[in-house]
């Protein structure tokens, strides 16, 4: 019997006919040697470590050796605990809802190497962080967007980041969209002081992606942006392990890569964890005033991705969805101020322009830092005016 | 504006609030110039294909130009059809339900190098074939492994799978498991004649698997296997696209890859339809008997495997979960001759051991192509009577 510490323990929510002390009973059972251990297959190994019926959890613990995350990675250690684990157990509805990893076991994982405080430095800010999703169009050279990027910027944005759908087309060679944001960065640098970046997207085939990687950082990129609801979280494992880059890794698709089939998921939370024990520096989530999670499952996603695990680094939420001039207060009063608030309609849809939009957000942002409030602020900014009467006023939920 | 052959056709489910001719609406109206292109986005390059109000679906036409399926790979083009289309198309809930691909467009997807045709070949079989799931644990060695795969092969089955949480632990190494493997199979070849194959899982870290995967063949890998709901679809765009072996590709885990969010979503057969793409040669699916998908959506999933796409191959459904001899019939009925059956239970649980799980089987679907009928051939048939005691009779759906 191995003991706790040797041990990954898997945390699973049990729902549907079958009950969870069903369930534990079940795996109990198949630890005994009576038992022909072909056809118990992996349950003889793993036991079950608690058992909370009222809120129908059952944690398992699975011995370290059915694992090597350096050598076979990440994917093999996840089939394990879901896909071939809901096999074995038939009849229950089950979701994977959290990890808990022995502390010598966490050095297999490089985790983020900026984290949060890692980020705000590098655009030197201490409050929550402004953000702008740089959407396009084939028909914009990628030194057009940047422009547009850096009108953006100096109106007070402090991080921008690819839309999903670029990566290295003939319309936007990866080169030259990361130079030419480069360009813009160090003259938002040049005549504001400020210190802001930009994601480049790199999302692409597993056996192409660390090239792309590093041909946008070799042309200045100074984030690098991956969907891993396309490429798997294996490519940013695939990254993170043998990129040799110094940029913040934003990951994008956290929620859309959680695997859910009829009656067997996995939370997003897990898969929002799972990446930050890979390296990934900002971790997108909704955010609350987009009102398609509750404000729990959201919270826990945070909490994943900030609590304490040994040395891995915590990871910065990016807020999506909604992100409006009204709606910072309550993301703000809700998440705290570690975040980063990605804004694209506020901004390219506000009336006066891209460069009001940009300033409306700060100005919110500002009078939340202030403490003085968003709607007072907006009697007395016009800019911020226009934003509130346009999409409105968003109060903290609860 | 692009002709449709020039074009990607997405077909999308949009239900909620906001109607499908409402957002055929909203994007027709962001081709028009007198728009700012940043505001749209990628909208502006898209066009309506089609409108069905009935059923509540669109098709989308995306230009060629977006794309770039083999430099930068699928994942950007998935990423452009899902992650990013949902973002624009804010108020509706929305699945991708098809992909229309012009013919021109297919030649960059290697797809399946065995395909249905391939895999009859490959286990020398007419009819449909009866696989297993090689259930084992870590105090079981490779050798021991492979010598119940014997007996089980022996008894009449023709194709068998790594479990999803085996690849290359130090209990079991690759090659050791690959050789054993192959000579067990070699030695039903000496002593029966019959052709099997053996699937060695290489699920892992996208950078590692192209060397798993020449390991496995190195030792006599018949077939490889791979869980794409952990590894991503990327790893197998990966393997196809870098590896030399001419062996057959499982891959499992496929409705597990499909990504859903809250109304956002990719029906799983869009998944088994890259899979195939890709190059998958065997592509899992839930069978009929499993009974937590409608018929119906099952045979959506055949269709994606196996309908004309250029000089595509057709890819072979493995079916999984509740195959019992008593279950086989609906199945064939269900989804015909061109298909795996993958038991494990039926096996490692008949009452009479793994020969007699293997031999029911056997004598259940000889039964079928003989035209007797399962029921009928139980009466004469002591092993199949047992199984069919135990699991039951599951009679054809509809």
């Amino acid at each position: 019997m191995t003991s706790k510490m040797e041990s990954l323990v898997a945390i699973y929510h049990v729902a549907g006919e079958v009950s969870v002390d069903k369930v534990a009973d079940f795996i109990s059972s198949t630890s005994s040697t009576t038992r022909n251990e072909q056809t118990v297959g992996l349950t003889s190994k793993v036991r079950v470590s608690f058992l909370d019926k009222e809120n129908s959890l059952l944690g398992i613990e699975y011995p370290l050796e059915l694992f090597d995350p350096e050598s076979i990675g990440v994917p093999q250690l996840i089939s394990t605990i879901t896909t071939n684990f809901f096999e074995v157990i038939k009849a229950a509805s089950i979701e994977l809802v959290d990890i808990r990893l022995p502390e010598g076991f966490l050095k297999y994982f490089p985790g983020p190497r900026f984290g949060i405080e890692g980020i705000k430095k590098a655009v030197a800010s201490k409050g929550p962080l402004l953000g702008v999703v740089m959407r396009t169009s084939p028909d914009t050279l990628p030194a057009a967007q940047a422009r547009i990027f850096y009108e953006i910027a100096t109106s007070g944005i402090d991080i921008g980041m690819d839309p999903q759908y670029l990566t290295n087309q003939e319309f936007s060679p990866i080169e030259a969209r990361a130079s030419h944001f480069a360009d813009m960065i160090d003259r938002v640098r040049g005549e504001t002081g400020r210190k802001i970046v930009y994601a480049i997207n790199i999302t692409s085939r597993c056996d192409k992606i660390l090239e792309l990687a590093e041909r946008a950082v070799d042309n200045g990129a100074t984030a690098l942006e991956i969907d891993i609801s396309s490429t798997g979280f294996s490519a940013l494992e695939t990254l993170i392990r043998n990129g040799e880059f110094n940029v913040p890794i934003y990951v994008t698709g956290v929620y859309g890569a959680s695997f859910v089939t009829l009656r067997r998921s996995v939370a997003g939370k897990i898969i929002a964890f799972i990446v930050r024990l890979l390296g990934g520096d900002i971790i997108a989530r909704s955010s609350v005033s987009r009102n398609n999670y509750s404000v729990d499952e959201l919270k826990e996603i945070d909490t994943m991705l900030k609590r304490k695990e040994g040395d891995i680094l915590p990871a910065m939420p990016a807020a999506y969805g909604k992100i409006f001039p009204g709606s910072l207060e309550a993301n703000i009063l809700t998440f705290g101020q570690d975040q980063i608030l990605v804004a694209d309609e506020a901004i390219f849809s506000h009336p006066w322009g891209v460069q009001a939009g940009a300033r409306a957000l700060r100005e919110a942002m500002d009078a939340i830092m202030r403490g003085e409030g968003v709607l007072m602020a907006a009697q007395t900014h016009d800019e911020l005016k226009q934003a509130i009467e346009k999409w409105g006023y968003i109060p903290s939920p609860g």
